[in-house]
């Protein structure tokens, strides 16, 4: 096995030059953030995440969560490992230094949280969903289940979930049927069961908070009537030490394809007389809430297919250094090569590599914008609105495809599971389901994204003209003509794809949708191709400054991978947008 | 869980229509061959696969092959499945008369194995790796050895492996170690490890012939100093009674990601004294013999890839029509509808049920070149020596995309393995792998397929105008015209990419590596294409003339969707081909 080792040359670089790093130190709020700081922030992550999380993931796999009579047993260095992450400040980072966090804005927590998502996917959902549940309740709680609740989960004492699904109630939260009741003393009783719940119990925290979505008696039906709900499994007395069990327990966890160090758990509420709950904000209003916790953790899960890919990718390249095998096409020379040598190598891992950074890139650009955003810009929060789909559907498939690219390079032996390459092949096919399918993300960019935005397509056609610019900037540069002619071919599928979906959407939603995952991948390709586009500009400037950092070599030469081999897709997917709806729509039902 | 039901009108249809079943029977030698026969083999073939290997294809993935002290126990159910599989008569299926075997096409064979392979991948290893070796033995060995060996082995009462793989000669065979030395009898001793060996130990079989790579002292080295050894589990007397069992023993089976069913073994020969084993053929002429198998075996490995994605279309759909989820798009009605009504869901089905048709097509049609071939025809040797890979690398990597992409229908259940979605998504991952890599597939296609054919380029060439001819008779019907519009786009990729490999191949053959996985996926897209195009031209035809099959309406909409959906990807590969080598290249080792 290989040992993980963070990209941290990669990571600044897209902080520094990509994301802006500075200027969102200097936004208000940040100020005790610099770039200095930020390096030896993402210096010890990436220790923790090689020396803690890297080792115990294949245990995680192996031996995996095991759950005997509602009590879970997580795998073999798990409870350790999360109580180091708690008391280093790891699980505290992010959060508002008003319940003991360290305030960090949301570029550095993405790169820190790679790392983690790299190193131990299973684990890293963990802190995932506890980051969720504190978002919910510090943007909508009252102050007193602020006070009383936050301070333990910024600091991961207690863990914190998210329950949304139920047996008939996956992507349509509107079916939900799990019952609370209003007691009389403020508290609710809450029955019903809910599938799914990720780290819904574990023996890592010393209470875990369950965020629950339910319907009151009389509630108007749909998703207008469901409200959310704080569960903890342990009440917790006036002086915030832990009471009586509540009635609430864990009825199984999921036999699953990955992820098998993540506890997925069955959670009955209410089997005896209802588990207490406290309402969350106002009655009815909990799908809005719950999208609180459900776009930090959107692209939190985009970044899980950065994480995996980054992860596969090293493995494989290891073991491309190592393994000696076959003759190389065209060499004369007699001595013995490894398979990195191998044309069809190279390619598989140029591919890994290249799309991984262009995720990468992505990501952090992404969190750059909600820091903006959240500092008060209207046009970041625009641009995030946009992309947050693109970033959990494109990056969690490719994702799932690059850690299959992955395992080819091992051959035979990627096929044995000790070898762990199909470990990554496995964790990584949830992504692009949980958190809402890649349809769900497509239909969210189609529809709220462009076409029912509040002047359609306005978003789209800012980002649209701002790559433009860039693609024209370099057309004058030799090393980066390639790159930009590329470019230029994918904005205009892009450009076309929208349109399209504009003039279309209003009369037939349906045809829309029947394009829409072709559409955000086309949106990821592009967008990242623009990406990657700027940082090949960056590269080359710094090499034409004199600069030696081979760094910037691989970069210009990943960056025109990406152009030469992804941007070609637009026009294609573009043709499956704009050509492709009858044919996805006009066979009969029961003619499949 | 759904059950399996052979796709028996698509196979058919395309046995009738594209693969020409009738002029196959009417070919020296199938003689007692006939279409309602054939029809009425496929009817039995389906009933086997439904009511046999369909119900213990879970068992086998859960229970799996197990080994202690070098004694496989299969899964359950397996050992008495393939007991009534040999006596009621398919393994005997594909084998010449002469040895017990009913000889039917290749055609048919196709078909039939096809659905083993979607009822029960695992089990459908057996027959296949004894398929191989009965090939291996019929063309190569001596007299002796085929009326002692085969009518067993046709029977099935005897399976066949093929044992080519060592720890350190995976893809690369000039690698191999494994010794032989004669004994002064005819008889040789075998002493070496072997890996990855299909069926190597198992308990159907009262006898297991292993076919062994094996170097002989003062071979010359590299490929050129390898023989082929016959070496069976248990002596034969000369009266075909059993005798002692030969020093050769089953070491361990991997612990794979998939086929869990079929025991992977390491087989080590000659612990003691030696193995004994007969020389097939002349000596150092052993990789060439293997081929028979391999290329026998490459065209039915792609046929898992075939049947692996039918299967998991079958699943999927299954759900599709259960599941009730979601307020579909654009529907004013106030009743809830199955999620197959969901756009996305749709084109999920669409893409698998078009490229899975696809490749039958293009297996079939292949099948329909060996029957040919086999007859003395030419040009349909040529056409098959081309297609080979194509099927074999094309239809994998299709399978493990699309077994992805059922998955995908499931949602959150998909993850969970006992929904089953996931075995097919595992199981299916070999298939990219065994029999040679996809790269290894590629590099044969623009290699000794194209650029190093005896006319280089020839066989692409005549394969290219025919499926223009196609195009064009297409282009004045008003159902087919959009179709004819994408395929010729199609067409015109595949010659550009074409030419461009023969005009770079001799003075940079690693460019041409470093795009031939392109090339072969462009290969197929648009060879599927044509196929497709053809089979709506027939369906097309019919309707015409007042049918009122719905199969043919299908058919119709399913070209239509490979047209507009798949096509428009032939474009991206070329231009990956052309214009993709140097960034491939370009990047040094340490950079990686």
């Amino acid at each position: 096995m290989s040992t993980y080792i963070a990209p941290l040359r990669d990571m600044t670089f897209i902080l520094n030059e990509i994301a802006g790093l500075e200027e969102i130190c200097a936004l208000p709020g940040n100020e005790e953030c610099s770039v200095e700081l930020v390096e030896s922030i993402l210096d010890e992550a990436s220790k923790f995440a090689t020396g803690v999380l890297d080792p115990i993931n294949r245990g995680g796999d192996t031996t995996g969560s095991v759950c005997k009579d509602g009590v879970v047993t997580t795998a073999p260095g798990f409870k350790d490992a999360y109580k180091l992450f708690c008391e280093t400040g790891w699980n505290a980072m992010p959060f508002s230094p008003e319940f003991g966090g360290q305030g960090l804005p949301a570029a550095v927590t993405m790169a820190v949280n790679e790392m983690w998502k790299s190193a131990n996917m299973a684990f890293a959902l963990c802190p995932m969903l506890t980051g969720g549940a504190i978002e919910a309740i510090a943007h909508h709680a009252s102050d007193e289940l602020k006070q009383k609740y936050l301070p333990k989960m910024v600091e991961g004492t207690w863990t914190g979930t998210m329950n949304l699904t139920e047996p008939n109630a996956g992507s349509d939260l509107a079916a939900i049927s799990t019952k609370a009741k209003a007691v009389g003393d403020g508290t609710y009783l809450v029955t019903g069961t809910k599938i799914f719940i990720t780290w819904g119990e574990n023996d890592c925290a010393e209470n875990i908070v369950h965020l629950v979505l339910a319907r009151l008696p009389d509630a108007p039906p749909g998703l207008k009537g469901i409200s959310l709900f704080l569960v903890p499994k342990f009440l917790v007395n006036d002086d915030g030490s832990l009471g009586a069990r509540n009635d609430l327990i864990c009825a199984s966890i999921e036999h699953k394809l990955g992820i098998h160090g993540s506890p997925t758990a069955v959670m009955s509420y209410g089997e005896k007389e209802g588990a207490i709950g406290y309402l969350i904000g106002e009655e009815n209003k909990g799908v809005g809430y719950m999208f609180t916790m459900m776009n930090h953790a959107r692209v939190n899960v985009g970044l899980e297919g950065v994480g995996i890919a980054e992860r596969a990718y090293q493995h494989a390249l290891w073991y491309a250094r190592e393994r000696v095998q076959g003759k190389i096409v065209g060499d004369t020379g007699s001595d013995k090569k490894t398979i990195l040598h191998h044309p069809d190598v190279r390619r598989l891992l140029m591919d890994v590599k290249s799309r991984t950074e262009a995720m990468r890139t992505l990501a952090y650009y992404a969190a750059a914008q909600i820091d903006k955003a959240h500092a008060g810009d209207a046009a970041a929060q625009a641009r995030i609105d946009l992309l947050t789909p693109v970033v959990k559907g494109w990056s969690t498939e490719q994702g799932v495809e690059l850690s299959s690219t992955a395992l080819q390079v091992f051959g035979g032996v990627g096929f044995v599971e000790e070898t762990g390459a199909a470990q990554y092949y496995r964790d990584s096919r949830i992504t692009t389901i949980y958190e809402g399918t890649t349809a769900i993300q497509a239909n969210d960019l189609v529809g709220r994204k462009l076409a029912r935005e509040k002047v359609p397509g306005a978003a789209m056609k800012a980002l649209l003209a701002e790559m433009a610019a860039t693609a024209q900037s370099l057309e004058g540069q030799a090393a980066l003509a390639g790159i930009a002619g590329n470019l230029k071919s994918g904005i205009a599928a892009l450009t076309k794809a929208a349109d399209w979906i504009l003039a279309t959407y209003e009369a037939d939603p349906q045809a829309v949708h029947a394009g829409s995952v072709p559409f955000l991948k086309l949106t990821g390709i592009v967008v990242g191709g623009w990406l990657m586009a700027k940082s090949a500009a960056v590269a080359a400037q710094r090499l034409a400054d004199g600069s030696d950092d081979v760094y910037y070599t691989a970069k210009l030469a990943t960056a025109d991978f990406f152009a030469a081999h992804q941007l070609p897709f637009a026009a294609a997917y573009a043709a499956e947008v704009t050509g492709g709806a009858a044919s996805a729509l006009g066979l009969e039902e029961k003619l499949f």
